[in-house]
């Protein structure tokens, strides 16, 4: 029997989880939640589409809930709301309240003899998976992360949101000679400036002042006052043409040294360069449900996160496969 | 109270292993045990050395036995032998026997109540992972893994071998083409020539025939035919001098794609590049010693890969420290 989910949350995510299932033997898509009106939804797949409203009346049928919202203010309240009926995975992402959002998530699935895995994606995810693996390898050491080149939505959103801007891209790059001096061994004190360049795409307002537009982007607290950023005035049909992917990616490194005295260096890299950052993400969310369902079985329960699971529980290899392919 | 580790086998990875501990606030390193004469094993921590026929009456002393030996004859016949009297870690590395050891291994530690990790390292053990990983995310794509720039002692020995040949250093390269094409997706068929060369540095017995040596290398079956290979002549003191070091690392690599009609194109790479082999292959079987106490401490028994241990079992961070710090 395969492995039934659910996605509440047919956006990016949502879209991206569905391609994922279909590469997935093991599993299928019972069906999409949605808080629009589901006769608006279209999916590729054909699965059927209910309202939100609708998902306790499935329970039976879902093995796995797909949580696809936004961390701002979504899932702070889904998660600890279904988790106490489904196994549930989220990718919540607001570094500052995951604290909170585990301890929440954690009595409802406990309550509820749910498995729930928070979090999950791959930065936090991947990314976390590696920065642990890595500390726990070398001791002695610096850890950086690098991210980009890629799209930042927020960033995107900030720029969009200035008076006689029609539509924006932004990009995150990472400094080349930053990271080489990382590879290098060369242990650098970084500052925000010197890890990450900002390069926007901006299409203007007819009529509207450019070089104003420029500034008010140049020197936006947070978001673009601390980097060395470009922005170009492109139009709406390059913008279409040329920047219409969310791509994006990024590096995780640990230098550390060995030995009696400290005499050998090593590198640990990450990295990741997608084409899709929602697709890739959607990928996966869905190994760990694959994860979550099987803890699941075998009587877990209360919230995990990525340094919780065992790896083999991600892969649909039976052990002796994985140790013969593999290992 | 720490985790108390013993050593058998004080080589290269032996010694690693005692620098390892010196860098883990949690462990301590209990006893060296030795096969040689334990008066004339000289150890850099000052702990005490005792014969290996000594290993069962020091058992109540020892939370985790490193056995340190090689993989041809020293492993197959001591991981089980102790897996039924310790929690054991090895770093068991002939690929093709591991499902027989594992099962003879699995059998033992069953027996004693005891978990024994074996075939932990960086390949197998780091590299392992990130196969799995990548193959659980990316369901539609192509494995790639390369080794180098790093000394082969298998195939340094296999030099030193040949008649006229005083001592030797060879090491394995991956070709940049090779890897940049693979980064690229473009999913090259890659023959063995076409992912790694090999540079062979020689010392020649005085008078000997230099260039019958170099065809020797040049056309050994399995360790030189299928690749290219290049050969330097020089002196004893030019190897002691640039070739004393044990560097070694490498790339894998998965490219796969995701969407509706895989459009969409993604490459996770994890990468080491490491000055000493031996002491970093000994700070993974650390860390796994930390997971295999722990496990053992919470029930846990039998045969463990790397694929059986959640990561949170390696850190010494506490759940919460690593959720705040490391997600």
């Amino acid at each position: 029997m395969k492995i039934r989910i659910a996605i509440l949350g047919y956006g990016n995510l949502g879209r991206g989880i569905e391609c994922a299932i279909r590469q997935n033997d093991d599993m299928e898509l019972a069906a999409v939640f949605t808080r629009r009106d589901p006769a608006a939804v279209k999916v590729v797949s054909g699965a059927p589409v209910y309202s939100a409203d609708q998902l306790l009346q499935k329970k039976e049928e879902i093995d796995v809930l797909m949580l696809c919202g936004g961390s701002a203010t979504d899932l702070p309240k889904q998660t600890p709301e279904y988790a106490r009926y489904f196994n549930v995975i989220d990718s919540f992402d607001t570094h500052a309240n995951i604290p909170q959002h585990f301890a929440a998530v954690d009595q409802a699935a406990r309550e509820g003899g749910k498995v729930a895995m928070i979090s999950v994606g791959w930065d936090p995810g991947m990314f976390s998976l590696n920065r642990l693996y890595a500390n726990a390898i070398l001791r002695d050491g610096s850890d950086y992360t690098f991210w980009g080149r890629g799209v930042s939505q927020g960033h995107s959103d900030a720029i969009r949101r200035i008076p006689g801007v029609k539509d924006a891209r932004q990009y995150t790059i990472p400094v080349e000679a930053a990271l080489a001096s990382v590879r290098a061994c060369e242990n650098p004190g970084l500052t925000t400036r010197q890890k990450h360049t900002r390069e926007c795409f901006v299409v203007a307002e007819e009529g509207a002042d450019k070089a104003r537009i420029e500034k008010e982007i140049k020197t936006m607290p947070n978001y673009f006052a601390d980097y060395d950023t470009t922005v170009h005035f492109i139009t709406q049909e390059e913008l279409q043409r040329d920047h219409a992917g969310i791509p994006h990616g990024g590096f995780v490194l640990r230098t550390g040294k060995t030995g009696v005295h400290g005499e050998h260096n090593h590198v640990i890299e990450y990295s990741l360069k997608l084409d899709s950052n929602p697709e890739f993400t959607a990928c996966v969310l869905t190994a760990y449900a694959r994860a979550a369902y099987r803890m699941n079985q075998e009587g877990m329960k209360g919230c995990k996160t990525v340094f919780d699971v065992a790896p083999a529980y991600l892969s649909a290899m039976s052990p002796e496969e994985m140790r013969a392919h593999l290992l």
